[in-house]
């Protein structure tokens, strides 16, 4: 029998509220995995690859995975994100994901779409997230066209969604609404503040991006069928880890 | 030939984004129907039915509300949401929400859930929003059952959602979501704060109040498939009207 190869885990937390994205609001643990092809300019979770948080990294199992997260999250939870870093490096999450299924959980899953990996296709709630100009990173778009249309041939339910902090990423989100029409699209303030701890500092800083962005895609007609949200959980607990 | 009924209209407002609930962040125009069937304690739109906004109703055919969505909206929409009052007490919403299908716009809207009508079944994003105690209201289930039933048959896409306040109404919401089990449920966060108009006062305290809400359901195992949210709009924009 072939050793299932472990899965590189930096932090099982929840529950708590998904902040972002298709699924804003809903009840989800969270399991946040080491690694990523890029390296944004803003990433908030940067120590998943800048060497930061090695020493978190642990090897886990699938079976270990869901086993920790019954630990955390009780039977509170039917729902689990999996967060980056970018997941998609990673063959071996397919164990996991049919693990959380054979338990009635629903997997969601965020990446950069830079790297095709089969078990896309049982993700319950996919968001493929280019990044724009802003982060210092490029769009391969021949892998990303390529992950679009084989997640459309599997009939799956996903979304694209792009940050934006300025013009020029709001022109890629724009470019990224045209070259993939009938997606569902999501635009997100982006939160250049990363070090600020005071919510009374914060929280103003962050509606104030949030309107901006609102105010840039309204009256846009190329940005019809848009969703324009802030990160939620930005909001509540500002740059704080593991909520 | 008979005469098409005209429609009560409150506000034609938009496009902005969608504050609540199951297409939070959608780009919307908003058409706000007055005349409602209750008169909840905290309602934010107490203008559609206590006789204070009877000189703004404006009585229009089902083709005026479309042209004037598309004189304010121009082409930069392609999603209307239809609020209150109670818009289920009108019959002749059909033809309005026909018309905009007719030039490929979806249609949301939210009931109370207390009275049934067969357009219904054609509205793309339905929310029912059964109303808790803190409301002053009280449910007909049984309306409400057969609602439900009804558009579960239609095999239509709609979600419960129930605003809460206190603990008594979380015991509300536990109530619905046990009721109809497999309909998507969100709990929000009730802003019972509805004359503050200074941000720095207003916005801390509706996080709070959401950041209560969370800390309520996150453990709870009666809530697994839960969505939380807030009204993303009153932490943009505050209690002001026709945003």
């Amino acid at each position: 029998m072939i050793k299932e190869r472990p899965i590189p885990v930096l932090e099982v937390f929840g529950p708590t509220v998904q902040g972002e994205g298709m699924v804003i609001g809903r009840k989800t643990m969270f399991v946040r995995t080491a690694g990523c092809d890029y390296s944004c300019s803003w990433c908030d979770s940067a120590f998943t690859w800048d060497g930061s948080g090695k020493d978190d990294i642990r090897l886990l199992a699938a079976s270990d995975v869901i086993a920790e997260l019954e630990t955390i999250g009780g039977a509170a939870f039917d729902h689990v994100t999996i967060s980056g870093g970018n997941p998609a490096l990673l063959p071996q999450l397919g164990g996991l994901i049919d693990g959380l299924h054979a338990r009635g959980i629903q997997v969601a899953l965020e990446t950069q779409g830079s790297r095709w990996q089969p078990w896309f296709a049982d993700i319950d709630d996919l968001t493929l997230s280019p990044k724009p100009p802003s982060s210092g990173m490029s769009t391969n778009w021949e892998v990303l066209d390529d992950i679009v249309r084989r997640l459309s041939e599997a009939g799956r339910r996903f979304c694209m969604k792009v940050v934006v902090f300025d013009d020029e990423d709001l022109a890629y989100a724009k470019l990224v609404h045209e070259r993939y029409p009938g997606i569902p699209f999501y635009a997100q303030a982006g939160n250049d503040n990363l070090t600020e701890t005071d919510p009374a500092i914060m929280l103003p800083y962050l509606v104030e991006r949030y309107e901006w962005l609102i105010g840039r895609t309204m009256a846009d007609e190329t940005l019809r069928g848009i969703h324009v949200l802030p990160q939620l959980h930005t909001w509540v607990w500002g740059n704080k880890k593991g909520v």
